[in-house]
């Protein structure tokens, strides 16, 4: 593991690579009272020509840093932070699994730790990353999943903070993930607001691909402005590729219940899936739907997996493809 | 300081009270990820008597044994946990200090500690207690804040979990904070919605003391039901008190900035003030309004300080009489 310290008086101090460990932290450190904490979640991929390769991690960094600001937790130097990634891989290299559909997770932290019970700024501050091997997603192949969508749950609100990474945003999530649980769904599909516009599901963002009402083809995501959605770096990437293969209309627009209900009821909707690092694209194959005004649940199937337009499996195939060195991209892939 | 493990196996394990010192927590602990996290505020005090008292201690533990099942913590028992922070103060009484101005601070805190990446309920948590002795608020009479209010922050959502003592509900409002201080005041008034509903003040709940549209002196608090506000100990004591007394009217309802402006206006407003564990009562001096229509900021002076009713100042004196043992009041104070 990488741990780096910060005060307010020397800033940070040197990094350091050492074998993982409890950390020391005191009982009244803000990290453990007030959720002065950050993270992000990013992998290591080993090419097929073996080189070991970090996917856009200076997006990560962007968004480490936005989020350490509206956090109250000390700015750092991004490309710096991708030097020591860089050196904790090359130590690290035989973590990096042999395996086209494997891949090293590293998680980035960013904790307050000074011990004082004021709420306000930190004035002491640990940095750590802790990494490990994970195998395949999809090991017999895409799974699609069960939403609960009940809006009677909010993650995140305009003048709150869904659009950073920071701890805050998980821990209420927990519970509502146990009723979507008890439901038999996978995961929750978040709504928002008097119309119910998706937002993300589960830790994921969303998307859809339709025939719009004008009757074309349209892949659509819900936009970042009302900093309901975190901006995540495979969704950035999914509008990058589709815009550039310009095959159907992009489109970052609000989007809510009613439109995928009646696209649904009008055999306009082909796929529905969740975009995110751990699983690239999730399939959707139902949404278990609380009807807010009958107070009963509706079950909508999603024909996702049965959709011929291949959309989703196409951005599967060729992200995976830049990440293991098949295809070249350019300025996406970092190599250690 | 006491700690206390628990893991879904076996349960809580025994309880023990030792030095305080470092927690030695896991880097993949989902308290330092997402924040799976929560914490009580509440005192102890040294009586005229002589006698060391916690105030109302079964209202915090009701809340935060309500407030570890919606974060996903473990649940546990009140009476069990009352009886160990009595041991505590048994123990560490010399630390209660022997003033009626001061006090001794407790922190019960609950994270959860299993080192797992994933986000869902804590198999393994840890509850732990540090205390410390605590200084008179007011050394040199009542301060009045000033109030930054700007509807473009918010605190909680409904949907959410405002009402609950999370950490979540922390984090983000420390750089709304440094918003505040860079605009020289003290405290932010939480204000919600299209109306500009007041919430809470800071880290307290809000009082205001005015004569109403229909012309009765009438004692207001924003509702708890639209799970906005932390139902403060603090809080549920003045109500129970200006009820008592029927001096005026003690309300429960939404009230919002526009019908604070109007009362100034008509100079019906007489106190405002926050309540909460560590002041029990803190005058409102002034309120810098962000007017969202014109985007300009007002400023709103409230005269809490040159009010003759004295209502903030009875609730003051009343309930430090209790804390300190002048006045009994049936239930309220836990001898040790």
């Amino acid at each position: 593991m990488m741990t780096c310290d910060w005060d307010a008086t020397s800033g940070w101090h040197h990094p350091k690579i050492e074998p993982i460990g409890e950390l020391k932290i005191h009982p009244g450190a803000k990290v453990l009272h007030y959720a002065s904490e950050l993270f992000e979640g990013m992998k290591a991929y080993r090419g097929v020509d073996n080189k070991i390769r970090m996917f856009r991690p200076e997006m990560n960094m962007a968004r480490m840093k936005r989020t350490a600001i509206r956090a109250a937790l000390p700015d750092f130097d991004s490309e710096e932070m991708i030097n020591v990634l860089t050196e904790m891989l090359r130590l690290d290299q035989e973590w990096v699994p042999n395996s086209d559909v494997c891949s090293l997770y590293m998680r980035p932290t960013l904790i307050g730790t000074d011990p004082t019970l004021g709420v306000g700024c930190a004035t002491e501050a640990k940095m750590f990353v802790i990494t490990g091997p994970v195998g395949a997603y999809y090991s017999t192949g895409f799974q699609p999943v069960s939403l609960l969508a009940d809006s009677r749950f909010i993650r995140a609100f305009p003048g709150g903070v869904g659009a950073y990474k920071m701890g805050c945003n998980y821990a209420p999530t927990i519970w509502v993930g146990k009723e979507a649980a008890s439901k038999n769904c996978q995961q929750v599909l978040w709504l928002y607001g008097e119309n119910e516009d998706l937002t993300e599901v589960g830790t994921m963002n969303i998307f859809l691909f339709w025939k719009n009402e004008e009757g074309d083809m349209e892949l659509i995501t819900p936009p970042l402005h009302r900093g309901l959605i975190l901006p995540g770096v495979t969704r950035d990437s999914l509008l990058e590729l589709g815009r550039e293969w310009g095959e159907y209309k992009v489109t970052e627009r609000t989007l809510n219940m009613q439109e995928v209900k009646k696209a649904l009821a009008e055999k306009r909707l082909y796929e529905m899936f969740g975009s995110g690092t751990a699983c690239v694209v999730s399939p959707v194959g139902k949404i278990l739907y609380h009807n807010k005004v009958t107070d009963e649940y509706e079950e909508l199937h999603i024909p996702t997996m049965s959709s011929k337009h291949g959309v989703m499996q196409k951005f599967y195939n060729t992200i995976n493809d830049i990440q293991y060195g098949r295809l070249i991209k350019d300025g996406w892939m970092r190599d250690i």
